[in-house]
């Protein structure tokens, strides 16, 4: 195995113990297990990724869209362990992005070093 | 320091050191130190740019314009170290998108398990 095999892993795993992710699975299974809940948040899911499709399409989107999302996050919102969710949510994705930010330093530099 | 910095830290280190990385590093800094190749490889590079800006924004582009960026890659293509450069920014990338699949591992895990 390469060094950087070695260390992925090694971060895989660091990942796979952490306060931060292990908070996640903890809210992402409380939703699961409740079938409401677990209908609201895949109504959430599936409404934002729509969304995001025409946006990346270059499609319009209407008002009525707009308002219809506004609605189902205004929902998703006021309940309890869906808001949890998306906060543990938000904390693993810093959690991802300062990783990133960490290990595409090299390339960064190296980009960096002769611009201007 | 936690855990994952730790590991993200030996990540970079290892990445820094690679044989991909250095190799990119070398075909970059050969591009960089040839006035015309930089000419060439910039020129490139910001048609790039503007086009994935345009496709971002969803605005149209005209047949003028891929024909000009078509010509430019011919161009860079037939340029040995710029081809050469953007080998080794292959190489690279792949190494990254290994990386990511790596580290996201347990988010897949996650989000995988209770669908369908």
């Amino acid at each position: 195995m390469s060094a950087i095999q070695e260390s992925a892993q090694a971060l895989e795993q660091a990942i796979r113990n952490s306060e931060e992710f292990n908070g996640l699975k903890d809210a992402y299974d409380t939703v699961m297990n409740d079938e409401i809940a677990k209908k609201m948040f895949d109504d959430f899911r599936n409404t934002q990724l729509e969304l995001q499709q025409k946006q990346m399409q270059g499609e319009e989107i209407t008002e009525e869209e707009v308002e219809k999302a506004r609605k189902v996050v205004e929902t998703v919102q006021q309940h309890e362990q869906i808001s949890k969710l998306m906060e543990e949510e938000q904390r693993v994705n810093d959690l991802i992005n300062e990783i990133s930010r960490t290990i595409t330093k090299p390339l960064e530099e190296l980009y960096g070093s002769q611009e201007g």
